[in-house]
């Protein structure tokens, strides 16, 4: 690659590119501009606008600044009129999409692909990437999305907007541009007060809590950072080192628990993932940070040979409570109704006897819930394991009473699972799950499930 | 924003996004595939389709990888021939695209636009955004498209493989991204290095020359880096802090001059502006380079009040000599002529008197080839000038002699340009050019374009 | 300078000093010595003279990290007897001193002088320099100081052996070493919560409170550290950003307050310092700390203009209440026992009338305490009040009911002062204080003093 | 360790401490003294004196910015004056000493000997540290030490002052605040400029020779640096890997050489050790250097195992020529002046047959100067085996024109030397080397030597 070529210089974009993605504006004009007066409209539509603008060409990052102070002023039901103007505003010139079509339907070549696929895009999306040169671009990007996704539930009209989106975030946090960082005790602050408040899996009861969850030798926590995003992890996974497959998320957690020595580990237990941005639900994250994690700790302790979750069963208490839109077999029915009887007042304080009877009855219905009860797309229903299954993991082994936390309880009546991702076989755990929605699982679990007879799905 | 509450979860992509976006592959997986055969295809194309497969969508960075080293070893002819694969075998699906179109023709409704937008992207987009999981992805991607943009002179039909590239870029480089580092005498040897190599518009003459460049206190140095190609500056310009508007580049750059105390300096002059990315090309950088830096140095030296350019005029030597395709009125035709006459031999060194004849012959003729001198659409032939005019500065003075080296001599005659930058008028002088090419220029300089007859453009 | 000189190389100490600081061993035996059984020993006088010792010459470093490891081990009864070794074992050699001092005697020279004074340095600090080499030494050597602290005050013949600890601190913590840093909420968090156990004026109550004085805009907080201490903060200040001088400390933390505009700031408030190091006690820190603050925040906000502390008068209320060794004259032995008359129960909760009366009978013994009440040698008996007004600081403001905390009350009844920094009269105030004793105050508070008669001291 | 004592607080030094080591002023002075003429003196006696004053205490810091500039200003019979001042006017006090030693004399108690050791200390060492409070203070001090090392030859009296720097640099730049830093091509510019003026072995050919030796994949450089000295680097070693034991440095910095893979190497080559600071001469750094490379080399690169260097004998040229202060019997007398007359004019450049018989006759004399010719302690004459053996390094091998250079023909007619750093066996060297002078040396090396007979020493 050479740039000393006489006749190439940084003035020589190819001139149909110079006119398409014209030059805009930078930060530095707040400074040229000094004798016009600053922009103070509230108007967050004629913001918009002006920012498309000609003017917004040259002062795209001063109008920007001036559009995110806006709507950081701007009350609920201007934001929402906003996001309206979005889709009703700021689509694609529709007379220039009318002409790119007809010339595609006329001779759909590949000159004419590209003109359509030009103009179909909205303006919405140039918007977007001109908000962004402005300095908390795309942290407020994000927001103006969460305030989106509020408004889908009633005006679900709005999803091509929400697609934009997507789009966007998809392509700006791509893999490639986030940042693994290890977080321990060592870390700013400001951070670890994140971590306190996004935790989404078992709360983090203060700074001490934390404490015990970063500063032993046996623990790790990594989270994806986003170079525009500094202080604001996206998503973090905490992992504690263990010689066992573990089977309680109180034990892992206990106060008075003594730290392993590192050299003795062999398994390193994913009890806990949380997305940070709501506002970035759905672009691909949690897969790709496990899958490093896994590759950083088996590189920095070779020693390490079981990477297993020890994971929540969010929907568990919801199927067999009934309230699920799933149709049970009368069998299911009836042994669901059988064990809910059981499962009256501070059950788990009950006696040894008592508990082993819970056991032998739940452990069937979960292993059923999570291998059998699907989707009408074949995928199970349970969330959770969709992610882990989808992402080439093994359902390993049910753990009773795991999680005896009220939230927990609520949630599964305690019961946990392990997923295993096992070297050299998520691949082929993917392809079997995308292709027909098998499940793998241990012989062991399938084996749990089958008491209870097989559902139609 | 809140993501505790209780039915969110990270794993709660709304559905229709979580089909579209899917979870790709991370980079872990070389570790977990230790079983299976690294890939070891050769087949860029074949590859390519395998990163698209599902297979891609758990693997995406293991693949990525092995594409890259394929790409690496690639020869010319087979990265010829991955291009035109990509022209080819990777736009948009048609029969989806049909029915996109069809029903964009039959309702054109939010909901069917969006859905022609997406039918439309070339399947090579998200090829390029999963080519991006692996390590140098960025940079690679980057390096094809100058292998591209080589290809493009001779097989224009590729213009819409361009087009994704410059789409892409222009997402990926978005001014939000960049960041602005300083360059001086304490920067890592590596970077330094990446200077000498692309300097564009002043040679230098190997290290002792860029350290006089970089270590005295009257001197500045600034590029834009991206976070994914650390080590590499996109653009920079080179400052130099002086007290009066310089008229020549060879007493800026000269070896025994005394550096200027920093408290006296009341001008900046941009003397060099040099892009390191061919594969760049056509993406805005330089403009918001030139603001920031403006507006940083004025923050952090408030006395400078001058932000000016020392600027080659590239074209001018080649339209004297009549080499441009510009028509010129016959008078002009004439004066060009009669000062070539006299540009011959080593006419620089000529007498007092004989520089003074030539200096009146030549200004005149240099501020009408800038002011008037314009291409079809109005703006002027010259590239710096388009560039520094499209920014809103203004031009200033012309300077005789300004550039000496065998380079400016050529390009030139020696002549070169100040524009200025004005705090207050950018706006105004843009939206001037932009709206009927109208130049701002400094009366003298107007004047000077005067005697000789306007030009029709 | 110039290494280029053929006769000078990295070898050539000057031969009397390569015998004399003779090349000790490096870290990097620990791989060396794969085949010798790692030192076990656990004698901490055996394993000092060890590393005195010629194997300690090429193998300090490993000695050291034994040694460390084994002081880690030791019991208290062990350390004790340590410390009381390195006074009987490891004083100088007294033979090569008794010839020093003859020498001396029958000829001051220079040269007898030096060999005087190297002979005369115990073997102790050429021990505490080797532990040194060892990864944790300097903040273990800091250790071995506290420990030997708390054993001065029954065993004060251990005081040389503190001498030589001062000696080597105050030369490897010289000013020179230090690095002020800013500490605010983006602070790894375990520096913060070195802050959190080290606070010694107004207890920080857990990382909310913590949080409240380091995250508003209108708070800092910085520190010193040193090189080898990298995690752990020597000493901090914590200022607050006002508009006033102000009067309680209450007001300074209260929770609910509105931070102020950083722009609107007049007046910088050093309400608390704190060491963290005790073994460091004796080195110049605090001054040096108030000085470079100074420094900083003034060249940052250059519209700050009064720089004051909030400060204790931790003597008062035990001189109050008599506990004090001054004797007082009968007169205000009077007041005193009057004024103690009132502060009986919750005289803080009184009526306004009664308040007022008892500050009008606080507020002149308090002048009279800081002004007046001093030590044999002249100096204030209040210790806050010694450290500020040898500074150079003024005394400015008596404030009742500054601090309503319980420590606040049972040390002075609530009463507080402010200490002024005033630009320009530092050093004459030091030089009168340092002179004479001599003690800078505004004239209001001399004044306040006066009704009660001059104690003779 | 608690600072929680409500009896303790950073203002309670230990009464005695707080008298000897006086609080000093520091940097923020500068603005507080704003109304204060800045000091103007040139008189370096006057503020040094004025550095130790009482106006010294509080203002230290000013005092030692204003000497430092005074020290840069002036001329080198001005600097040369202060030497001698340092010597004559900033001893010890001598009544102090007086005292001091009489009441030693008396009663050779513990406190006594410390009060001696205290006042026998030169208040030059005082003033060294308070010259250290200003912001090139280290730099300065180590640079003043070089203008005195250069007087030494002349004025072999100052040596006590030579002595009291060196007391004060063994003790800052001790060990442990030595940080090792990793130098390559990403280093700053600043920092490999030094490595170019430094290198005292094999001189550096400029920045593309740099290059060659910093950014090949075999190749490695370390240095140490002081907190106070960043942008220096204090010695450095530079490190080839390779497959073999080189016999040539010219073969090791060939410029057409292939880079091996770093998985093949299984030696670390040492081949170039420069000091950069003449001012720390014998200051223990370069044993240092070497163990802790060895050590992390070994712990990044496991399969290295051989650890040796490719030395220069720099004294061998000159004994051979008879230069040397060392009788040889009379037949190493013949055998040098055999040896001799064949190495006239371009003796390198002859005949295979020709160079085979210098090389017979050459290494063993070349084995007989490294092994038996000694200085009167028993030591090498040779420095650089003085250092090597001295840390524990054993004589390899030497190397017929293993450095062609004009500078290593005249130093030793091109003869080279690997030394092994042996894993195991570096303190029973190091201890027989000084316990006997015994030298580790391989049985074949020990052999060449001993055709020649034994030189007495």
């Amino acid at each position: 690659m050479s740039s000393r070529d006489p006749v190439f210089g940084w003035w020589d974009a190819p001139p149909f590119i110079g006119e398409l993605i014209q030059s805009l504006s930078g930060r530095g004009r707040a400074l040229f501009g000094l004798s016009s007066p600053p922009v103070q409209n509230r108007d967050l539509t004629g913001l918009a606008e002006m920012i498309l603008s000609r003017r917004g060409e040259v002062s795209g990052a001063i109008l920007a600044e001036a559009f995110l102070e806006a709507y950081r002023q701007a009350s609920a039901p201007e934001r929402d009129a906003f996001m309206r103007a979005l889709l009703d505003r700021f689509g694609p010139d529709r007379t220039v999409l009318d002409a790119a079509a007809a010339a595609y339907n006329t001779e759909p070549s590949a000159e004419n692909i590209a003109r359509l696929h030009e103009a179909a895009e909205p303006r919405r999306q140039e918007l977007f990437r001109r908000i962004n040169f402005a300095k908390r671009g795309t942290a407020t990007l994000v927001e103006m999305r969460e305030h989106l996704m509020d408004m889908l539930a009633k005006e679900p009209a709005l999803q091509p907007v929400d697609l934009d989106f997507c789009h966007l975030f998809s392509s700006w946090f791509n893999r490639g541009f986030l940042m693994l960082r290890s977080i321990d005790w060592t870390t700013p602050a400001n951070i670890l007060e994140a971590l306190i408040r996004y935790e989404a899996v078992h709360d983090i009861d203060g700074w001490d809590d934390l404490r015990r969850r970063l500063a032993p030798a046996d623990r790790r926590c990594f989270g994806f950072f986003h170079p525009q995003l500094e202080d604001e992890p996206l998503i973090f996974v905490e992992v504690a080192l263990t010689d066992h497959l573990p089977a309680s998320v109180d034990a892992l957690l206990a106060r008075d628990r003594q730290p392993l020595e590192v050299q003795q580990a062999t398994t390193a237990v994913f009890y806990s993932i949380s997305n940070c941005q709501r506002g970035l639900a759905g672009i691909s994250l949690g897969n790709f940070l496990i899958k490093q994690v896994v590759n950083d700790l088996k590189r920095d302790l070779p020693r390490l040979e079981n990477f297993v979750t020890l994971s929540p069963i969010p929907g568990f208490g919801a199927w067999l409570r009934g309230e699920s839109r799933v149709t049970d077999s009368a069998e299911i029915a009836r042994e669901k109704q059988r064990l809910l009887a059981q499962l009256e007042g501070d059950w788990a304080s009950a006696g040894e006897r008592e508990l082993d009877q819970i056991q032998r009855a739940m452990l069937p219905l979960g292993a059923h819930y999570l291998l059998n009860v699907r989707r009408g797309n074949g995928r199970p229903v349970d969330p959770v394991a969709r992610f882990h299954l989808g992402n080439g993991a093994q359902a390993e082994r049910l753990n009773f009473l795991g999680d005896r936390s009220p939230k927990g309880m609520r949630q599964s009546y305690g019961l946990m699972i392990n997923y295993r991702y096992r070297l050299g076989e998520i691949e082929k755990n993917h392809e079997a799950y995308a292709e027909n929605g098998h499940i793998a699982a241990t012989p062991a679990l399938r084996k749990l499930a089958q008491p209870v007879s097989q559902e139609v799905f």
